[in-house]
């Protein structure tokens, strides 16, 4: 049975936790999930280090909504850099969820921004588990999370 | 019995720590505090590590106050990846709390947003160690440290 | 018998890995590839570190392509450190071919100039492995990946 | 018997070991010097490790003096990363003392700040190891190295 | 017998590393060169770390030639970084000698400065190696490599 840490914060502005849990439920089983919530994005590397010596979970989704000051875009630099040392250091994947406030205009469509997102970096998570071939087969075909995918740069190949 | 590093600095033009320890004995019992003031926020990691390592720390709470100028940003910039990088190598929390001189006009305002957000933070860092269920309970909810809470995008939910 | 990963993302626009692969495999003999891919170009750090560890990598190549924003970039930035952190852990080449969305105008110049750097990367990630003495024959010789070589300061010397 | 490895560069302008030597032995007794001298601020981190590993040093004052050009920094940001990233490492203090050129105006200016500045972080540097307590004394009240103190923001408290 | 590891790229449009064994070579006796070429500045982190661990290098002089675009810049910063990160891993001294194209204006003047600006970083390398009283005579005299010696700030002391 693997483990998923869903690591969230008290800063962000949505649930984003409650929408990656459902949506790793409704991916498939043979998983448990296991949850950390902390203050800020800056707290969610070692939450996550947490996670897999404490937890024994085999890969963290982090969700953060960093603010719209341009102070807030360093915190997430940090933030993200503190995730990609954390993960290497463990050699298990964390899949970094960030939704900027700025992304979106007005409350409903920041909402629907971050569930979705978080929706499609949680089956991104599960895939990465428990069928990679599925990343695999889409490698190079402009997905997104969040917005609608890019697509291919030409459609036929 | 936990033991709770407050780590503040000389640089810093209010006196965030003894807040800090104020508040943070007031949200409970079952830890002791230790103390350590160094010159700068730079010297923060290293003196967290310190404290984890010869003090028995469970969780460090950093305090500073960077100044106005560009160049404090980039330190303030360098001590957070330290800390980060701390609180990762050691897997233990560390909750970082700086003001910005600039984030608040007149000596009255500076002093009461530095103690407010030392207080929160203590909080935080209480409820790390002690009640994980209250961080857990408010994911999402758009909390802030100093200033108002931002709160939910929406409220319904 | 070698192992070379080659790595590649879902967010890129264009099968890079599979020209890389095209590449190598003209080049010679002697190794086998390995594949992973992974959603985005944040995720490239922890799959060179599991190639390495998991599948006896000796050089993994890594490949993405950020996006147009002025975010992709720092994404790419915090990927790049990510992937050199990894390879001086591991003390193995991680060979990292980025095409950024507005180095090319257009799809079809795009989709090319994506192709032949990944090939170019892929020859010098066989010579690393098999022919170091190329790459010194070559030093100073202002060669680049994708667009033609600078060239030489000066030819005559 | 104590050590403290004060580290400098042929870079500097002004002889900043020196004026941190005498001001180290003005503050007391009870520790030994040991001095490495290196080309540049980006040779000073692994001189700090190699002062900790080879000469027993239990605290390491890091001098040097970047230039006016954007480039030196960017140097000395690098520079910074590196040395709280050995401090951290090693668990030992790391004083970083730079001044930049163009914090001075005229070479009688800048020759006095940069002596100050060593002065003043050695003696942090004497406290840190001889009297932390002094240290935390002043928390909290706007201490300054090279200029004058910014001091607490409110006199009364 | 000392090991000096030079390395160097493909990338660059100068060959500083055959300017850079000759100038070792002219400083002394007591070492021998070995030698690495890769493709990019980023690729010098981890071949200096392979020096160490491969070659027994005591030292390693990384020598590249980033561009004019300011993405040049990024990875300059990124493989600074990488460099320093190596060396205070290893203990062991990694002299950065970059050459930004920019920097001279025309192929003959860039030219000159690239071999220069080797030559005189081997001739740093060697003194860290074999001569650091020599360093040390020299603290804060305002030494440069490639251009002319900015000085001391004050010639009378």
């Amino acid at each position: 049975m693997k483990r998923i840490a869903v690591v969230d914060t008290t800063f962000a502005r949505v649930d984003m936790g409650r929408a990656a849990v459902r949506a790793l439920q409704a991916q498939g089983t043979g998983f448990r999930v296991v949850r950390r919530t902390v203050p800020g994005i800056k707290d969610l590397p070692v939450a996550c280090r947490q996670a897999f010596l404490q937890d024994g979970a085999d890969l963290c989704l982090a969700l953060g909504m960093p603010g719209r000051a341009e102070y807030d875009q360093t915190c997430a630099h940090e933030a993200s850099l503190g995730l990609m040392f954390t993960s290497v250091l463990e050699a298990k994947p964390i899949v970094e969820c960030f939704v900027f406030e700025g992304e979106a205009d007005g409350p409903v469509a920041l909402e629907a921004l971050a569930r979705r997102r978080a929706e499609e970096h949680a089956a991104n998570a599960y895939a990465m588990l428990f069928r990679p071939q599925s990343l695999a087969r889409h490698a190079g075909e402009g997905l997104r999370q969040g917005f609608a995918d890019a697509g291919p740069v030409r459609r036929t190949r």
